[in-house]
């Protein structure tokens, strides 16, 4: 076997979003993570490069769990400050053809009508390729920004987020039929008005009349991405993602979770290749291992261990700060946690303190950490490609725009080599859903649960 | 007196705005609204005209009272579908270096938090050329696609808009100090902890406790629009506005708005000249008057007036098409009027519905539509800024993008030679706000309500 591997850039707009520290680098540009310029020369920089598109990271709230302060994340920019992520694209769109691109926006903070009618109008102004990275929002704070309460229990935000999703279908897929827009300047007719319904969606936490503003896009829905790793989260992916992102950072796991993935779409009627697994990867490139050794070294010299410790704090709820170095993790439950249930029911999560420190403070203990020439990469991404049957990666950067420059040139054209690797992008098929399931169309599938509203408002009552 | 006159391109991401029917001419590219060009394009057609900005309108709902249907405006395009207006500034700013965008958005619908962090990103991606346009919005259906249970009644919008203001200049302003951001590769210190402030932000309406995800743009506070022209409207206008779109139609009317205006706002404590006053402007131009009558006789032909009626009835509440001819038009209220309570309070409303619509059908009935060679286009506004003493223009398509470009073409130079229009963009003021206000530097002035946050959250407990 010997599939094609599929590449995402895995960005945020902020200063410090994965590999902390590295900011400080002197060949970074992070820090012009504000500049229009950084955003459509990376775009472009993809593009080069044939990935499929770029991901885009969202929280709306701050890392505060490590010294019960936000000001250790303050002080590294370590996702603080950031910008909003749907006002990239647009710029990014405008200088590429190709690229798709992948936002993140939580369903817990917003209502749904307003980030319907965004994503529509991306995916208007791109022609097709948007995708919408579905997320619940796990940092407390972000509540308190929007006036809720408190911080939404994990389920009840899983709850909100299958009518968040409900509601969205409904507009995108069932308020305008096919043919309505019919633009006839004879009759001046724009839209025939049987044609445009309201959707009448009253539930639990929704209440939306629509008709939807947007007329139909390329896509309709957008190309609908995931990262649930608890159980609830999990079912929720396999039931409405088409792009999952798998959090394990083991060989091992990522294959287990990659075949759980797999029977759970089967299960909800929608096939194992419903859904495509993405994994994230850490790669440093360089044309001799001299040089992948001198890149190495300034990686792991420029880690902030404290930095990634901010970090687990906020995904898991853990405080290190607070344990002895010989105390064991506790879970704190799922209100925080990512991957920390499984991790934790398993044991795997049974670590000491300054066993997670040491674990964090050398990305060479990452088993998704590839560093080599062209060719170690590429055997490597291939070996794991073949034990987990994931179905392409997500490329983090160590340096902005350094990382992504040394993939597009010297491990693409590799990967080409070895047949694993777009050599052109479709020029028939444009649309991001295609890229994904080339000869399927640019629209849902029809085993997907949004597919299941097209027609199901054209009722004489709720049309206008 | 002799003052310069500033240029906005009034747009709306939707098919037809504000001049109904004309979609259909064979030249008219507003059907092209989904598509990117369209918008890129039309902005540096106006930045090659020297305009101040792109002003783009937006509605969340539907036109449904003419009729008591949404029918008749969704068959024409009017101003549904639609699309999201932010989205179009980034794909406009990464083709413009000077060009201005002012966005529409509501206080009514959606949270504060998101709305400031979306527009702290644009004044980032466009480097200080942001403003919002504050509307309170006055479609009833809109409040059914946001889960509100009916219309809030107006004097309710504006007491919601002024928290909301509140909280976005508390979030702008206050949140993040000047020198904050520090950028520091030797210490690794992005931000300095004590500069970031939490707002706690407890007020009627929200509860926003930040602190502002945002680092400090180069505005911070975006350049406020706002066209309130109720009474509560205009106190409201006059507090926060830079800039006004005044609505009346007659030179004498709108003379008396801008002298309103200079009053109310000295009265506030900010000087007659702390807000811009914008007339909309509906121009047909030709290099010989022969072309110009061609012109103007396609504009009547093609006019819908059915349309109009639509539209008014939409902003005023009124259904035309429930009245005889004859009988009287009835102010139905403030929940929907915009002008309409001074025009009813003077009796210059006082019309019969036929009158209305022989006013509507033809656009030389409007005293700020002006046809002719771009020497009888220079008289007449000029005449128009001397008696009215605005300080510039909206200008209104009727075709795009042939109206902005033969007032990029065939005005601007003639106004240039009076010295009544700038001849370039000033190199060293670069934001939208030393556009409007040049010398005053990219900040609000301290007279602003909003500059009052400056330090304020600068206590110890609410530190990050």
């Amino acid at each position: 076997m010997s599939k094609e591997i599929h590449f995402n850039g895995f960005e945020m707009n902020t200063v410090s979003h994965i590999n902390h520290g590295l900011w400080v680098h002197p060949d970074n540009r992070r820090h012009e993570y504000t500049d229009i310029e950084y955003w459509t020369e990376t775009a472009q920089l993809l593009e080069r490069g044939l990935f499929d598109a770029i991901f885009l990271a969202d929280v709306v709230g701050t890392y505060d769990v490590y010294r019960g302060s936000r000001g250790p994340a303050v002080e590294r920019g370590l996702q603080v400050p950031n910008n909003d992520p749907y006002l990239l694209v647009p710029a990014m769109a405008a200088v590429t053809r190709n690229l798709g691109f992948a936002v993140t926006f939580s369903t817990t903070y917003e209502p749904p009508f307003g980030n319907a009618r965004r994503l529509s109008t991306l995916d208007h102004l791109t022609k097709g390729r948007v995708a919408w990275n579905v997320v619940t929002g796990y940092l407390p704070d972000a509540a308190r920004n929007f006036g809720l309460p408190a911080h939404i229990k994990h389920d009840d935000r899983y709850d909100i987020a299958e009518e968040y999703l409900d509601v969205s279908y409904k507009l995108w897929e069932g308020s305008w039929d096919d043919g309505a827009v019919v633009r006839d300047r004879e009759r001046r007719v724009y839209t025939e008005t049987d044609g445009v319904h309201e959707i009448g969606h009253a539930g639990r936490f929704f209440t939306v009349d629509g008709p939807h503003l947007s007329e139909p896009s390329l896509q309709r829905t957008p190309v609908i991405y995931q990262a649930g790793s608890s159980e609830r989260g999990k079912d929720f992916a396999a039931r409405h993602a088409e792009a999952v992102f798998v959090s394990s950072r083991t060989v091992q796991r990522v294959a287990a979770d990659v075949r759980d993935l797999r029977e759970r779409a089967e299960a909800a009627g929608r096939g194992r290749d419903a859904v495509k697994a993405l994994a994230s990867l850490n790669i440093v490139l360089g044309e001799t291992e001299a040089e992948v050794a001198r890149k190495v070294e300034e990686v792991v010299r420029l880690r902030d261990v404290e930095g990634h410790l901010v970090h687990f704090g906020g995904s898991s709820g853990i405080d290190v700060a607070s344990l002895e170095t010989d105390e064991y993790l506790q879970y704190v439950g799922r209100d925080h946690a990512q991957s920390m249930e499984a991790e934790f029911a398993t044991g795997a999560g049974r670590k000491r303190a300054h066993e997670l420190i040491d674990a964090l403070a050398d990305p060479r203990n990452d088993e998704f950490f590839i560093a080599g020439t062209p060719e170690q990469v590429a055997d490597r991404i291939e070996e794991i490609v073949d034990a987990t049957d994931v179905d392409g990666f997500n490329i983090v950067q160590f340096l902005s725009p350094g990382t992504f420059t040394d993939v597009v040139e010297l491990l693409v054209p590799e990967l080409q080599k070895r047949g694993r690797y777009r050599t052109a992008y479709s020029e028939s098929e444009r649309t991001l859903r295609e890229r994904l399931f080339p000869g399927n169309g640019p629209l849902l599938p029809a085993t997907h649960p949004g597919a299941a509203y097209r027609g199901a408002f054209r009722r004489e009552e709720i049309t206008v």
